[in-house]
């Protein structure tokens, strides 16, 4: 049975609550990985320390990534394990974890070896490394994607549960789609850069490949947290999901527009797709993406190569030998570029992001084909450079201009292979990619033939944006003042109570009638209210609007958790007289109104 | 009468006021500039121009700059005149306004002419041009100060009311200092550059000098608007002041680390500025500005001279007689750097900015010499390169940091040379630093002889699409909760009381400490605070980040008005402690203090 153990965290979890030991389960990775006959995913395997680390896991405890196997691009530093970009003779040995590492293995996870990737990430095709290419998990006359190829090929076979990647030009996001699995890009600087070698110093992020964006997003909540020691790292909004919202712009290229390079079963599943989306709700307008391939192309044709020549330093002319073919022709060109190059190239992009700026006014996020078509391994040993650029069409832009991006499963195209967009955000929005990816994300899991876990179910929270309200008096739903919050763009949540530490009074004064909490040190009733999601720029005019003796501060609900809500300056007690028996405000309200007019309310 | 009409917005206003056409206040101009003998400060003489626009300008409307004479620096097109930015050979005839010239002159501001400048802007000492070289306003002896020499100097003569210069590295600033005016320096992106000549377009921003602070204020006012065609333009906070708050915390290079180069009058007249400050209520604190020093060398040391090459084009190669040849010399420097060593720089910059960011942390803005020391003609005559690098020295890091600037005269030195300090501030605050300066600077203004205008007294009224909020405890200026407020974009309105209806009380938890306010029926004492204005829409984060038993209700003030601010359950009371009759959160946190270490306060 644990041969067909899924490795997706619900799975991996429940296993362990069922007693199963991590040893097992890092077992069943190598098992895995040895059937595959791919001696190109790993370039280091290191069976022996992630043994030795599942051991000293001891006893179960509650570690968000206790006992799960990932597997780490061979540019990220794991300590202990050399360190080679795919380039043996850089090869160092790792004295300290990577600072996303470090997070991740604090969090329990177990790191299986370090990944093949095109060397020192340059590349979209994942073949331009001195060691066995990787196979592309679902069909091997299809290059594997790169550059973080290995990571990507590790999870789609259900070896890793998740696996680190690194992304400048599309690396996270490219070998997903070529192998039918999840690729979550972060936010510029939301992902510490410390302990990766660099591509792209001002452009690379680290990112994360998993088989649902659920177990992605774990990932990323896990890896996230400032490092002072990164100039790229930067504050980002916390890793917050929210629900997708009822109403959401999506752009996309239109269909005049898209590039396929004459792929039409690629076409055929990028419209589905967009029909899925009309379907959940979405608008999906076109966008001039014209700006945006002017963008991609700078990152390779521009300037920007020099950032790569620079990451080699000394190498590129003491030892181009060293070097892959490829990889040294396309940073050769890097030599040549002059400072005055890269600032008129700097000023374009300024130009450039301005022009996308306003190409995405008013819209929520962009909907792309993450590749434009599949390309074959014979393809590129005639090419190797055209049809690796071909694959950046839709990933080349992203960083130069501050996107995030997912790049999500969408079932199967007309010809079985893998169907997958982009989700593409304004930085910091990860977290809003994430829930509609969550609703989209349908079909095979890379090729493990697993079934995909359901959604998880994001209602009742508030989204980024909003700020959950507790309410109790004359602003629940259908009562005086609830226009109030409707006009201020608020959305019910859920009805709940408050901990029984509360009394409510009926205050002087109105109308409207008002009630005031009380919170209590000892005693108290559980009183009844809703929460609503209110769009946090809209609580300085509702709390403008409150008068005195109330006030917003948090209020404890009876689940423990607490929120910003309605309290009451005790001078309201004074005054007011004390309804906390009926513990809902609706209750006083129906039965002042019933003293008042007995007939009316007798006939509701 | 009208000889000594002071040329500042009051004293102008007044004037038409009271009948005067703005053809006298034209003609009183260049009769003035005919009257210096020094036929270096313009480079394009435009009387009959604006002759001609001021009689067009008709009856007095309410036009913020009616009838105002300013100067354009010739690196700044104006519709009509050439633009030659100090190189003959360069010079085209300017067919439409640069987009800040065009909010001024649509403001009703009358344009006299173009100043000189170091060619293309690249110096710091105005002598760097092929036409006559300004006079420095009060001491011919000294340089006038580069590259906004021209424009410094005609405000400084009493013959424009305010002029445009340019600042990439501090040429809106020294000139400033050298002739005893103000140089407001904008944060990058506030002004548009459309219409401008690039330096290091990059860096660059069009920057104001007058003879007083609310002057300069008020053409920013008018000149700021964002311009979708400038890709380096960026929305920026309204131009707003707001009274200075009664407790500033301001970084100052130490005693020791303060570059004079060996000038012990300018080394006295800063310490003497300090002195001011700490009068005026600011704690000013020793800073580490070597990481500031090091942003400095590589503007001009490091790749970024190669923007300038980059501006010039190939004029460099192909024409590079038509150069100054101080000009030449520096900027053929940048012929020979490469992307690679610009992405380096780029790099190391992002860790400067960093270690810079560290620095200023809890502080709220900066306060260092304009100028280390004066320099003479005479000097930069025999070197022309290092004595202008040393002017730099307080400037040069403040565009790469992405700093608004401001340098305000304060008084004159021992020796009667004009003293000048600059207040630098995160992007952004540049009301917070003119607010401050107002309330700085004194003494002659320029070589005017004019008595300085009385400053304004700053309203203290909350304006639209702000919240006032009543703070008492630990958000109050220089407490430990203030940055949170400064975070969200607030600022100081107001010190108060409450009504004398309220106990303090010192609540059980923290760090940090914070108090509850309760309102009482009978008794209570006015309790001290401060009236912040907070923008309506942070008010919902600022409410998100309150602990119970505090939050945001109304309170009522001392004057009988009610604004919002913070109130507390009543549990509050029941772990704390009354300090009531302390009347002031300031005087608990200082008992407390003093009580823990009774020695260190003491010898304070």
């Amino acid at each position: 049975m644990s041969q067909d153990l899924p490795f997706t965290l619900p799975a991996l979890r429940a296993a362990y609550a069922a007693g199963m030991r991590p040893e097992a389960v890092i077992a069943l990775a190598y098992a895995r990985l040895d059937a595959t006959g791919d001696d190109g995913i790993l370039i280091h395997d290191a069976r022996d320390a992630a043994l030795e680390a599942a051991r000293a896991l001891g006893a179960p405890d509650d570690r968000p990534l206790w006992g799960i196997p990932f597997v780490v691009k061979d540019n990220i530093d794991v300590a202990g394990m050399p360190t080679t970009a795919a380039c043996p003779d850089f090869a160092y040995l790792a004295g300290a974890d990577a600072f996303v590492v470090a997070r991740l293995r604090a969090a329990g996870a177990i790191c299986l070896g370090k990944a093949n990737l095109d060397q020192f990430a340059t590349g979209l095709v994942g073949v331009r490394s001195p060691y066995p290419i990787p196979k592309n998990a679902l069909d091997p006359a299809i290059v594997p994607g790169g550059s973080s190829s290995g990571s990507a090929v590790a999870v789609a076979q259900g070896i890793a549960c998740f696996s680190l990647g690194t992304d400048t030009a599309g690396s996270g996001r490219v070998p997903a789609a070529l192998n039918g699995i999840v690729g979550l890009k972060p936010s510029l600087g939301a992902l510490s850069g410390t302990g990766m070698v660099p591509a792209c110093r001002s452009l690379d992020t680290i990112s994360i490949f998993a088989l649902s964006t659920p177990d992605a997003w774990e990932v990323l909540s896990v890896a996230q947290a400032e490092d002072p020691q990164d100039g790229y790292c930067r504050p980002m909004p916390a890793p917050r999901l929210a629900p997708v919202p009822p109403k959401l712009k999506i752009g996309v290229p239109g269909r005049d527009s898209l590039v396929t390079d004459g792929d039409a079963v690629q076409a055929a599943s990028f419209q589905a797709t967009l029909t899925r989306l009309r379907t959940i709700g979405a608008e999906v307008v076109d966008c001039d993406f014209t700006p945006f391939h002017e963008v991609a192309r700078l990152l390779y044709e521009g300037p920007w190569v020099a950032e790569r020549t620079a990451a080699l330093g000394a190498r590129l002319i003491e030892r181009p030998e060293t070097l892959h073919p490829v990889t040294r022709q396309i940073v050769s060109a890097g030599l040549s570029v002059t400072a005055v190059d890269l600032f008129r190239a700097q000023y374009r992009l300024a130009d450039l992001r301005r022009l996308c700026t306003e190409a995405l006014a008013g819209i929520d996020m962009l909907c792309v084909p993450t590749i434009p078509r599949f390309v074959t391994c014979e393809e590129i040993a005639a090419d190797p450079i055209g049809p690796n650029s071909l694959l950046g069409t839709y990933t080349n832009f992203v960083n130069l201009l501050d996107m995030c991006g997912l790049a999500v499963p969408c079932g199967l195209r007309a010809d079985g292979r893998p169907a997958s967009v982009t989700l593409l955000g304004r930085a910091g929005a990860d977290a809003q990619l994430a829930a509609l990816a969550m609703v989209l994300e349908e079909g095979p899991m890379g090729a493990t033939g697993w079934d995909r876990p359901p959604a998880p179910v994001l209602s009742g929270q508030a989204g980024a944006g909003e700020l959950p309200v507790f309410v109790c008096g004359a602003h629940m739903s259908g009562m005086a003042l609830n226009g109030q919050l409707l006009g201020l763009g608020a959305r019910f949540l859920r009805a709940c109570r408050t901990a029984p530490q509360y009394q409510m009074y009926a205050l002087a004064g109105g109308p409207p009638d008002r009630p005031g909490l009380i919170r209590r040190s000892h005693g108290g009733q559980a009183i009844a209210g809703e929460v609503w999601a209110l769009p946090v720029t809209a609580a300085g005019t509702f709390l403008a609007g409150i008068p005195a003796p109330l006030g917003l501060g948090h209020v404890r609900l009876q689940d423990g958790t607490e929120e910003v809500g309605f309290i009451c300056e005790g001078l309201g007690a004074e005054t007011g007289t004390d309804i906390s028996a009926l513990g809902d405000w609706r209750a006083y309200v129906a039965q002042k109104a019933a003293a008042r007019a007995p007939v009316a309310a007798a006939s509701k």
